[in-house]
């Protein structure tokens, strides 16, 4: 159980909660957020009487966990969550959302270029990195500062909005402030510091599934989020490690029905870092889309085999122009009318 | 390298081809087959000449093994492989065949029952099992021969093709004499002597993919069957053990897209088992179709709470009628026209 | 609920019980065994009255299955099961036991030099496949009947006692007739039909954990083989298939702890075929040892590098006399004294 | 290949070695490092010659890139490292260290009771989180700055070194202020940014394997600290993520030898993690220090049941006594004499 303290609440309620908690018999442990605090009850065997605390002074609500995660799901929120920006919906399910662009920003010739490819291919958003994970130090890890500003200049010169990864609390405030969406990456998704940030941000924010994170461990940190205050989080599933070394990871589409089956956020899917190849990537987005996925996110790059990463797996722009033509086929004939 | 003896090559013949095989310096380890013996040269650090094994009496061919699999693969047959029973055909691309029915046999009437609502629905193939492989040997184990009499029930009544189970060298030669095409379960998928009798039949073969088997090892598996003389093999994706817990298995559609980019043998998908809930089994059909499998096979049954096994992710029959008639629409439009 | 008739139980008593199982609204089906028969209750919601059964005619007893697996457990048998050949014992917690050998048994100069070492070495029993379940249809398949002569030949000439493997019904009539240990290999785990006729023996079997089985499942594998009678089960951890590649599979020790806290029945270690390489095998050996593993199979050639299988993972003969005076070692001190 | 500038390169040298690199055909990304950049030079397709770079001015070396780590492999040094302090070494193989401690600390009097017992057994490091990254943000999150004052306490009093976790850039300042060792957990193994951080700091860094990580990756980890300055780097294998479970996670043992095999960096183990379940934790310990790990780090607390944390895996202080006897005797017996 948890007791929610008022955004004003003082120090001395605080204590007071805990030392009615601890004369209950429980242990009250105090979490700061940053704008409130909540008090969680703990060593309770079976259920505890909410009444007494709810009388408390600075008492905002108590809450029941019954489920391990709270504002993610359902029960706190029947209708599913669409993100509004602009005139691009994420979640609503009549219209899945493409997000493409290549794996880094590398420069702003080829930045512009593959920019104004994939929106004649039919994009509304624009993927590219600037701080990237690399598994090795010695990588090309992104331009950086550098590279979101030629991430503005992509959304001043085409009007497509930005999704950029932030990798850390620092280069956060400066994704935050250049992006439109921020992403956090898979390797990142139980860096709870970072999602916390994440949390106090206005901007959407784009939570990739860890490589053998559980959807109840993606939704737990999807939770980090919003119990922060930031209500508008896409999930991403982008494939996960197992033995099977046909593809660099296994795309897990049932991740799409295990969240909407617990929880009102949009999912989309990663074809690219799952396949690991290109060739496998229009028909997994087809398997994503016919899955009910609320949208995609693809790698393309005007010139993929000279690309500082992820070559392999990026479309060339003829292939994603055929990805969004197959996808809006896919969505005319099946998901209105006869999918659902 | 193998050296391939002609049918009717004597022992001499054959003792001679190893002994050539020895002086040049290699091992020669006799397989023999049913109907001919190989000769398997190894002991060879590089490429072998074989010019003087062609040159042997009682020698048929001479063999490269490049990749580890050969008969099923693109090399050696490049169109792909169509199966054709009656008005059905498997592996063709244009248009996915949906095998249904319950789990087990349990009763003549609810075979009976159940095979009139999934032809009804659109099926032209019957699953049904009567040898069940269980994980205890105190769950009902199919009901064997009466199982296989009711199966022919089916067939005479219904028009309706069947697919059952074989289990073991005994019950396959009775599966053969009742069944259109013989299925070979994922604990099987390495049974290699189970895999060479399917081999010697003359029905076509549904192989399903081993819980924690590679798509190379499932290739391996099939060309066993190959090796025996049946060119008549259909792969079977169904899901693969992971650490995801949300599903029973995680489906691995981009088995599909390895299959065909390694081999001309068609492929289907089994998500009722993936799944192991009812409420996935649709849109993991509709993502299978999607992706490019050549079919599905699916457990439906009259009365799942009463099912024998696998009650919890057989679909209704009016479930079932939903599911062709996705399929249907996601093939007329994509696959034929735009998809392709 | 498992209805167990007696061994001279007639037909129409078997019906009977069916009958009655019906009359009270269950189903009833029945299991024939070799030489009795259970009807198993299905179709029950709660508890099942048992004394209606108990009273009627054949019947010999009742049993409540509340685990999946029974024979096994430590309920049905609370005394480690110690399986005695000659001086050898198996399961006893004082003296683990090390089986040796061979991948193959390729000619008779080869195995019986093998065979020398590894008794220098301190093995009591030997490996060696004749049978040999190969993922290709084109590897060398083992010598086959020609095999179970040559280690008829062991030991006789040795006193090893023999460990070899059965892969389908019919060499396991050779395989029995020749060898002291039936193995059963992780392919075959759940290759039912395989392990009822290894439970119709008189042979000890050693049966290996398969690649993606979990604990359950092996105990479920092995509820079968002792279902038919056969009490002399050992059961084998040889590694799981995971995502992880510095080893073939990834050796589980806590498979050891598992067994032993549900079952009676003995547990070797094969650090072989888990690691597949030979630097491996003496370490992995050891912690098998220490962590409580009643034995350790082995494979060790005396020229690795032209083995025909598994040259890769086998130890040379001075290794594995290092192995056994290491595994002594850890086993004077530890086991006996300070770690039990 | 990578032309490592010297501290004081001006930027105009940089520039100078990125145009060089140009010219020929190439493209150089520079690496700002704390204290110096690296300049990565990409788009070759086979060898560069590296004498024109070396010639630059501001240039320091050029190192070619042969494994995908540098220094943490033993091409770079060939003596193993051993971490000293005060008394203890940490990578000498002769004798294992163990960490004992409570999982989480919890208040002054708990965590001074729990280190005086694990001193009494025999531990001369001590483990105890301040700040906890927990799946729920609704779990207790540990008493954070307050927590690392009863760890300097701890220190004060009992004279048992401190470990303890940071999870963020910001806690990472106060753990280094007050801890011995820093500890970087699973879920941060690839948080490159805090990779970095410990990097720059003087104390010794454990680090975690994460729970799909492979060998290589947990090496590159390490490589990300070591670049920047700390040499200082234990790694640690705490259970990897599969299918099985029996477990929470699957203890691989062969990641000691793999890590042994590439690089001279010290690796320990974690046995109560991987476990989950306390009566695993002893005979898990045993076969890790049988398989040659440096080291133990074991969860201890004076009252499981009544642990905010991880109770369920934390040995009573009387078992954890037994562990370190059985350790010490393995040892003795074991590693110096016979074992090597």
């Amino acid at each position: 159980m948890l007791v929610i303290m008022k955004n004003d609440a003082t120090q001395e309620q605080i204590d007071n909660v805990i030392r009615e908690i601890t004369d209950a018999g429980y242990r009250g442990i105090p979490i700061p957020g940053d704008h409130r605090t909540a008090v969680c009850i703990v060593g309770n065997q079976g259920m505890v009487e909410e009444s007494p605390f709810l009388a408390l002074e600075g008492v905002k609500e108590v809450l029941r966990v019954t489920k391990p995660y709270k504002l993610v799901s359902h029960e706190t929120c029947p209708k599913p969550t669409v993100i509004r920006l602009g005139e691009v919906e994420i979640g609503n399910g009549c219209k899945p959302v493409i997000i493409a662009g290549p794996c880094s920003v590398e420069s702003e010739e080829q930045t512009l270029r593959i920019a104004r490819q994939v929106k004649e291919g039919g994009a509304k958003l624009f993927r590219g990195g600037a701080f990237k994970p690399r598994t090795s130090p010695y990588s090309f890890q992104g331009l950086g500062k550098a590279g979101l500003k030629i991430l503005e200049k992509v959304r001043s010169e085409t009007g497509l909005l930005i999704v950029t990864e932030a990798t850390d609390s620092e280069n956060l405030k400066l994704v935050e402030a250049s992006t439109d969406i921020i992403q956090i990456g898979a390797r990142n998704m139980q860096n709870y510091s970072l999602l916390r940030r994440a949390g106090q941000t206005k901007k959407p924010v784009i939570l990739k599934r860890g490589l053998s994170a559980t959807i109840e461990e993606l939704l737990m940190a999807a939770e980090y989020i919003m119990a922060e205050g930031n209500t508008q989080v896409i999930l991403c599933e982008r494939g996960i490690r197992t033995f099977s070394d046909n593809t660099r990871f296994t795309l897990d589409l049932s991740a799409i029905l295990s969240v909407k089956a617990a929880s009102h956020l949009p999912i989309i899917v990663d074809p690219s870092h799952a396949a690991g190849r290109r060739d496998y990537v229009i028909p997994l987005s087809r398997a994503a889309i016919a899955t009910g996925a609320d949208g995609l996110i693809v790698e393309v790059h005007s010139d993929p085999p000279s690309a500082l990463s992820d070559g392999a797996q990026s479309l060339y722009p003829e292939q994603f122009c055929q990805l969004v033509k197959e996808v809006e086929y896919l969505n005319m004939l099946g998901v209105e009318k006869c999918l659902k």
